[in-house]
């Protein structure tokens, strides 16, 4: 295993669809989901409700990491990235508005044009908008030159 | 999303490649990172060593959380399970034993008979083999007629 480039690990998390948001509650016990999200200007963009579960673990514990990771079917190339850091709201509308829309622009790139119908829209107002305020970046892979070859025979 | 029934909930864990295993520090900083497994008889078993940021977390705290997802490229499909209880060695060779062999039968059939050169051989006293001793599996999906429908056509 070595190190990921910066840029690496920008078009790993720029490429994945989804990540998994770890959290951990007072009593010791953590808690982890998958969930989309948007990476922008180093900084980790979520659509993430305070409810449930959840809600009630990171009232009291805004430290979270997230993790996003890829491997190929025979598991002989592998690389994730780990982002970690403290959870805030996205008070700042003229921000909520831009991650709104590099997010749209994400998913419809990733999912080739297709937009899913949604039953309602949100207002950027209500939006449950949050972002993980990074304090650690880390990328682990296999060997590089592995990782080139890969490109090319998948 | 409705909650999974338990043969899905197997089903999804013996198809699966690979989890990330969650662990909380002492001091509320949440840690993840995706690890192959083996799910056999209500309990999830890894190879650990104890080494290096999990080793120091898992000392203090032995509750874990073990999360596999799976999601359609559309993302219209999506799915994902949680075992949560505490870390333990696996101590019993017989067990070991056991484990090792549906541990190997499980990933050469999820690699279609290609098995990886090893650099060297564990011995099963040495193996760094720990469970996960289940207190709750949870599963929540997409609707079950939307995933019938995406089981032909993908």
């Amino acid at each position: 295993m070595i190190d990921m480039m910066p840029s690496e690990i920008d078009e790993m998390l720029n490429e994945a669809r989804i990540g998994r948001l770890c959290m951990a509650a007072p009593d010791g016990r953590p808690y982890v989901l998958p969930l989309p999200f948007c990476w922008y200007d180093g900084t980790l963009y979520l659509r993430l409700p305070l409810s449930g579960r959840k809600g009630m673990i990171l009232v009291h514990n805004d430290r979270v990491c997230f993790e996003v990771d890829s491997f190929s079917e025979m598991m002989d190339q592998y690389a994730s990235v780990l982002i970690e850091g403290r959870l805030a709201e996205v008070t700042d509308l003229r921000e909520r508005r831009q991650v709104k829309a590099l997010n749209e622009e994400k998913y419809l790139r990733l999912r080739n044009g297709y937009r899913p119908g949604h039953g309602r829209v949100t207002s950027i107002e209500d939006l449950p908008m949050r972002k993980i305020i990074v304090e650690n970046v880390s990328g682990r892979m296999k060997e590089r030159e592995q990782a080139v070859v890969l490109d090319y025979t998948i």
